[in-house]
């Protein structure tokens, strides 16, 4: 099967209590992507400035992640955000955003792309969210990521959206926001009865919630030692999700289940450092060998 | 075995955003003591006043808890809390706290309880519980809980108990203040430093985390829709690991994790009404239904 991301393609700088990188590889679609290709080829649509260097484009497009989508804008600059962690590692404050090429993103799905099988629309605008569905053709899984940000200022179109979607992938303040409901079970199931199929809460360091109309249940978080940058965990997440159901093939429950653990995982690696740096030193064996110790400490 | 537990009896006034209860039975070592009797029977050590009603010592003492070692004092007053619980029902804010005639707790542990197998001191003064080290003879296993005051207040006193004990339960932010350490993980660890055998940190609505020497793990809250009154959760958490390591009669890695399984699950039931009222209507079988579905919701 294939996987078609659309989102951002950033260039970020992040503090941390210990540590600061400036101007690393981010983005939600590019963390979705590099997760999603341990288990399957990917299809990015995005958007850069012609400032985006060239190793990073290397880097993305070795893995298997076509960037036949990748608009270069000439003359233009590439997303940029900058970001402080606070000593929980779990809340963090923007400290700059430069939308630049971001700003005036309109997807242009192409022509191959089209009718890729799974489709994953990382947080955007609800309108531009929806124009990708408007591109593809018979997809049989759409998943959307949102934000505050559009739940409080898109609201309608965001439940448009949702209606026309199979899962979404929130985190926990948003679906409680969404609902205006503060038990995250009554929250999750409130949304799942806006339309879709399945819904996926992110608790951060605490894990993920899911629901269908049959069933709901709760991952905890790897327990992590070394949490030196957050970022991205949250698309790498939705990306190993996207990756092994694409991978196995089918949608069926025990396979979205075994997702969402390869989904826990894969964020739990990617916290351990910096951009993509945690995730450019393993291969699919080790995510299987922490998986087995996932399974191990989840039985008794 | 035989557990002996340690701490207050108490009368609650509950404030929810829903409902109101005006004193209903608490206390850590009442909610311990409910928890535990699942599973095994538990000898009490407390105090109240003479105002303290009857029908709480009929409703303990119908459990096999054994009150010799409640004491009851002439004219004086049962500890009193009053809270009120915020619209996310895990943060509380402590509007009254009358500690009458617990304020003078000094335990006296009968003769017969000496021996207890499984000795579990509450939270309180950490020289209150040295106290009650004191007076027991050749236990297998003693834990505790505590709370922030005491690790700000008594903090010496604190670290000297925790040497001497076998386990200590927690929760997430007493840890992180205990240790000055923001991530839970390395949080646990370095409270297993200051002498315990094991260490279990509990994380509300999010689970509990395990630490001992060779094992660190993670268990999910059971996911609970009703959440009507989350006082004594942790609690009955503890007495239904307890609890349970009685009646298994043994400390075996495994039957520890399992005994973690079977607290989260009471503390599930404990959430779902005020007081004890939720576990007065539920029987050791209902507590297995749950665990089934644990053990289910938690394999993939």
């Amino acid at each position: 099967m294939s996987i078609l991301v659309v989102g951002s393609v950033a260039i970020d700088s992040v503090e941390t209590p210990k540590q600061t990188r400036e101007r690393v590889l981010g983005g939600s679609a590019v963390h979705f992507s590099y997760a999603a290709s341990f288990f399957s080829p990917v299809q990015l649509v995005g958007v850069v400035g012609d400032d985006f260097p060239d190793e990073h484009l290397v880097l993305l497009r070795k893995r298997n992640i076509d960037l036949a989508g990748l608009q270069v804008i000439a003359g233009g600059k590439t997303f940029h955000w900058k970001g402080k962690y606070l000593p929980n590692m779990n809340d963090r404050e923007t400290l700059e955003v430069h939308l630049n090429v971001f700003g005036d993103f309109e997807p242009q799905v192409p022509e191959p792309f089209r009718r890729a099988t799974i489709v994953f629309l990382a947080n955007g605008a609800p309108m531009v969210q929806r124009k990708v569905l408007e591109q593809v053709v018979g997809p049989k899984l759409v998943v959307a990521d949102t934000m505050d940000l559009w739940i409080r200022e898109t609201h309608d179109e965001l439940l448009a959206l949702i209606k026309r979607i199979d899962g979404i992938v929130l985190n926990d303040s948003e679906a409680k926001l969404l609902t205006q409901e503060e038990n995250l079970v009554q929250a999750g199931k409130r949304v799942l009865a806006m339309g879709p199929k399945f819904v996926i809460i992110k608790k951060g360091e605490h894990g993920a919630m899911f629901f269908s109309a049959h069933e709901t249940y709760v991952m905890p978080a790897f327990p992590t030692e070394t949490v030196v940058d957050p970022t991205g965990a949250g698309d790498s997440f939705a990306g190993g999700i996207m990756g092994y159901l694409a991978e196995q093939d089918n949608f069926e429950p025990a396979t979205l289940k075994r997702a969402l653990a390869y989904g826990v995982l894969i964020a739990s690696f990617t916290v351990e450092d910096f951009s993509l740096d945690r995730l450019l030193t393993i291969g699919r064996p080790d995510i299987d060998v922490r998986l087995e110790a996932y399974q191990k400490m989840l039985s008794f």
